[in-house]
């Protein structure tokens, strides 16, 4: 597709080294591509690091449909925009921004409304195009398309982004500590924050600490939740799991002759106030919607499981049981509103965000962090690209 | 199960008649029966009126396992306490009161809190006893047992109700009117206004225009919805639903080549902010699922489907819409606390009841009720006792 505005002078195609996917599940390549300048409505980036997350594994060793490639994957960054397309006002060269997969138009009825924050102007979709105009920035040194990811595309020296996927940051936050609320780690405390409306002094029960249980556990902590039980298969994750405000471990893999949700029930008198799904398994599901209370219970879905998997209730568990099962894509965050809140209260020291960072590693090593996500090694691995 | 309290002198057994259901699906017989006094926490009640109930055809014609004969089926009633037993002070010999099938103990920690209105002292159960004790109050008179039906029954011009199924009310509201918040009018009045909570300017897709639909309309508009859309396969039903509110009509069974779905979130530019399932079909409620509106579309479940029958959803169903799926017993109303409120905005002329009122009978015909309901000629039928 044709570029249909004209840019601004300053604006030329860069050459930078980016991390390619070219195939299904093999190590990225990196090469050098071009990156155009930014069209209308966007701006061009220098991404300063960038954090890898589950959704990136998955679409680089997927048969789903939406994948494609060759692909630039990554979408959790802090970058500082070198150049704007036109009509950009809300941010400008050398600002410091953040990259959030979900569009924020900031113009349509679910980015006005207080109650939601999917962007009905620019739906959220795993699209291989810049948001705008369905093209891509990128092509290689032979001038063949590269394709977008997320609206985001962070493993690369530079990148474009839309200016509804850009939140504007505080220069002084650092970068390898902002970048985790890009995606995941947002989900989890908006998840206890925004969606759930953990109330002080209740109980939380947290499906899977992986790097976004964890972050529900510190949402529900922040929220004042004083009982927070966390479920796994693995022992050892509760020790870190404490840091982040748990308080009670069960064993998924050693509930004997009871079921984990009645093992909860027992520990509870009656049922967690609120459920977390984050392993992305519909019989989880299940169990913490059997887990959570009778009469106000809340069941709140972070994971993702096969399309073919199907969450089976019948009308009557609905309706005699006073339960509510909701889920909403990045925790119910408005990208340009809540994140700057969560930004000041890490900041403010209220909010932890260090302990989700396990490692560090440079651009050069990139396929070393898809190999600690994939062992479950690490929480968060931020790759640093100038170093 | 032999009394263990000891009754005040007045109260002694009653000679009364009752409509007792005999066997499954067969005529109830208006037959002499003996009703033993309260004991302690219950109150003995003359009944004023009675209204029929879907419920009540279900249990009368079901080989559901919580089905048990001889029986005296009828849950929404006002009547006047005759006697009471011990430890009764909340109600007084002469006091008007409504009989709730679900108990409101005051004491349990649901019954303290706002948040929920499903007691855990008498946990809701469709029992043949009453629910302190496990035992009947009723025998025919060769001294047999007679059993009881969701802690009430009704269809007798004497019953014993446990004082935790009582809500006292104020003696000029007209009690064929009053009876209508016993069960049924109530679920859809507080789908709406408490569960929903719908918001002023909403719009509103209600899926069955029998009496819990009409109940959710009114309490709808109540609560300011500005479109009220009726879905039924009647479209004579539009006529009536008008008068609680409903703005527009889709016929269900007249959807062409499009889903029911994708009609209502064509007319409504994306989806309802509130769907009610009120016709106890799971596909009803995906359909209604479908149509509420992404980012913060409530379906709220009030019918109940065969066990067998389950609603099907994927985790990306849940986490990609922002949606919530809520249902609860009674419309999430406190017996003790609510209706009294719903019965001040009747008596006030802001609710209407009087129009749900559509028959009403005496109590030696009230197996014309009975057909009346089945054949869906009425909305609701009164039944007088003493006319």
């Amino acid at each position: 597709m044709e570029n249909k505005v004209a840019r601004t002078s300053e604006a030329q195609p860069i050459r930078c080294k980016a991390a390619v996917s070219r195939k299904q599940g093999e190590a990225l390549s990196i090469e050098e591509i071009i990156v155009a300048p930014p069209m209308a409505c966007e701006a061009r980036i220098k991404v300063i690091c960038t954090t890898l997350c589950h959704v990136d594994l998955t679409f680089w060793n997927t048969k789903d449909p939406a994948s494609i490639w060759p692909r630039i994957l990554g979408h959790e960054a802090i970058g500082v925009v070198e150049s704007i397309g036109e009509n950009v006002t809300e941010v400008a060269k050398g600002d410091v921004v953040m990259t959030i997969f979900l569009p924020d138009c900031g113009e349509c009825v679910d980015c006005k409304s207080e109650k939601s924050n999917l962007c009905s102007k620019f739906p959220f979709k795993v699209s291989p195009w810049m948001p705008r105009y369905d093209s891509s920035r990128f092509t290689d040194l032979n001038g063949h398309i590269i394709h977008h990811f997320l609206f985001v595309s962070s493993f690369t020296e530079y990148t474009v982004v839309d200016i509804a996927n850009l939140t504007k940051i505080h220069p002084l936050v650092p970068p390898n500590k902002a970048c985790l609320l890009s995606c995941g780690i947002s989900a989890g405390l908006g998840a206890a924050w925004r969606l759930a409306n953990v109330e002080p002094g209740s109980t939380v029960a947290i499906f899977g600490l992986g790097s976004i249980g964890l972050a529900v556990a510190e949402g529900a902590r922040f929220c004042g939740a004083t009982r927070i039980i966390g479920v796994d298969v693995k022992p050892e994750k509760f020790e870190i799991a404490k840091k982040f405000g748990v308080t009670d471990f069960v064993n998924a893999g050693e509930c004997g002759d009871k079921s984990l949700s009645q093992i909860i029930i027992d520990m509870t008198g009656g049922g967690a106030d609120y459920c977390f799904e984050c392993v992305g398994l519909t019989s989880s599901v299940h169990e913490a919607y059997a887990s959570c209370r009778k009469g106000w219970g809340k069941t709140i879905v972070l994971g993702v499981d096969k399309p073919e998997s199907k969450l089976s209730l019948n009308t009557r568990e609905i309706l005699f049981n006073g339960k509510s099962l909701i889920g909403c894509l990045f925790g119910g965050l408005k990208p340009k509103s809540h994140v700057p809140v969560l930004l000041k209260r890490y900041m403010d020291k209220e909010l932890k965000l260090d302990e989700f960072v396990t490692h560090e590693l440079k651009f050069k090593d990139i396929n070393k962090a898809f190999d600690l996500l994939m062992k479950g090694e690490c929480l968060r691995c931020v790759v640093w690209m100038d170093k």
